[in-house]
């Protein structure tokens, strides 16, 4: 037996499995530098982006064929119904999640992709542990599901915001630092667990830490606000979490460092340069899809021959 | 914090966690041998029954006192409503499951308690890894959920017959004794993981492997044929794995061994006499939630004042 269902697409973005990863030098934008490109617009319309800039013409290509890629590979998939792929999305507020997941999966059949979006738990999620609705939400054998964010919700927003906790009515409460650190540590293997069995058991499972700048994220803050066809993807809160960057940065590269694994994998994109990070996810997940052992479900010869008894049948008008 | 919620109850069935269990050694009977006493009748009315055997009696007369504690502790737990509480049985066919589930809770108010069966896996439950439908069905905070039959399955029936795997689609199938050893242990490993997290986050695991002798089994099932009244419990297919008795003792002894653990114990109990069996579930139940630190939610002064005002009035007539 192959020790995993594929091997982590090599990439200078995939977080390393060793602890070793620092949020500190992780690009948010593909030229290395943390500060928005000028030159990329980020706009919302990028078909409309008459720019010739190089870059920017590439990834759009780039990202179309990987997109066509995609859909062939799902439609194997489908068929194969042994495999299922599940991607996850986490990120900052106005990172770009949303528009990624729509134009990296545009090109699929909706029967075969599941989007999952976790908002704050439900009174009956909250009654059981917090990985019961993630699992529940698991896609099936052949599907691909996306987590439009997720469990890693409970280890990033309630980290930050440990008031949250309250709500959880944890058999015990933790008191104190020490207390809370143990908790996040405990959280992180439970994760780790959870993901290791799922990969086991036939899930591919890819993460996506959409890694966007303060800046460049404040800068689509007040874009959304001019734009009044924008201003309902604004709420007040996101700009209170804004405010909480470090803290958020500190909780982004505990989990990634405590999770990522060859069987589970983090990259984090840059997400700076919006083209740039559709293309990078859609790349990755095509490069992990296409290591799979894909096949069409196969006839017996006696099944075969059947077909072509009924195929004459149906050739000859009966 | 407590590192856990309780503390495994002293019993001379539990199943120590150092994977030391033989199953050759694990009592049937409550003498200590594996050969049914013949004054314990096991028959199905037991209260009909007018032995004067004091063990029998004995028995009789603790399960109620461990079932009415039981019945006020699980008013606490739902009131208290952040600890689950899953007990998991699993045997051999007619050791007793249905009338030990029957005896121990029936004094349970029905709205705090949740009783699965889970029998063969369907279609959709197939197109999942193997815990996701016993996830599902995990019990709420406050309640108790019973599995009659569980997760255990897919390392008792499943390893006694590999034929079942054919049917799991799993990514790779095992090819080989050697990578169905691998199979098992990873299955072992991802139901610690999952019982470690359910514990870490609230639920007591206690489990129980009801230990009939293989002849007091085919004495139960020649009971049931020759009574027309419990004729549709027996079915042809109990004696084919009946006569598998060496490799489901192979599967339970290892599956209790790399399972059993102080946050989700099993207990071996003898089950060729059903009164004792009965009373020494209930019994451990009963001594695992009393340590729980269960209490009925207070109220704030303010809410204790509030309370007050309003039935002054009511007392006013208002």
């Amino acid at each position: 037996m192959k020790p995993l269902l594929f091997e982590p697409v090599t990439s200078p973005y995939l977080v390393p499995f060793d602890g070793s990863f620092r949020i500190a030098h992780a690009p948010t934008h593909p030229s290395g530098s943390a500060r928005p490109d000028k030159n990329d617009k980020n706009d919302k319309n990028d078909k409309n982006d008459k720019s010739d800039r190089p870059d920017k013409k590439d990834n759009l290509k780039a990202l179309e064929q990987a997109v066509e890629q995609l859909s062939k590979l799902q439609g194997k998939l489908y068929a194969d119904d042994r495999t299922s792929v599940l991607l996850v999305f986490q990120a900052m507020d106005a990172a770009g999640k949303d528009g990624t997941i729509r134009s990296v999966m545009s090109g699929i059949n909706p029967q075969g992709c599941q989007v999952y979006s976790f908002k704050a738990p439900s009174d009956e999620e909250l009654d059981h542990d917090f990985l019961w609705r993630i699992q529940r939400a698991l896609p099936e054998r052949g599907r691909i599901g996306v987590f439009n964010r997720s469990h890693y919700e409970e280890v990033l927003v309630v980290r930050v915001n440990p008031k949250f906790l309250g709500g959880q009515r944890l058999p015990r409460h933790p008191r104190g630092p020490e207390e809370l650190r143990t908790l996040w540590d405990e959280r992180y293997e439970s994760i780790r667990d959870a993901e290791h069995h799922w990969a086991r058991n036939g899930t591919v499972v890819l993460k996506f830490f959409l890694n966007v700048s303060q800046a460049e994220q404040r800068k689509r803050f007040l874009e959304r606000l001019e734009d009044p066809e924008d201003h309902w993807k604004f709420n007040a809160g996101d700009l209170a979490e804004s405010d909480k960057w470090d803290a958020y940065m500190e909780a982004y590269e505990a989990a990634l460092r405590a999770t990522s694994r060859p069987w589970a994998p983090w990259y984090s994109i840059p997400a700076d340069s919006k083209s740039f990070m559709r293309r990078a996810v859609a790349e990755i997940v095509v490069g992990t899809l296409a290591q799979l052992d894909l096949r069409y479900p196969e006839l017996s010869a006696e099944e075969t021959a059947g077909l072509a008894q009924i195929r004459s049948r149906l050739a000859a008008g009966q």
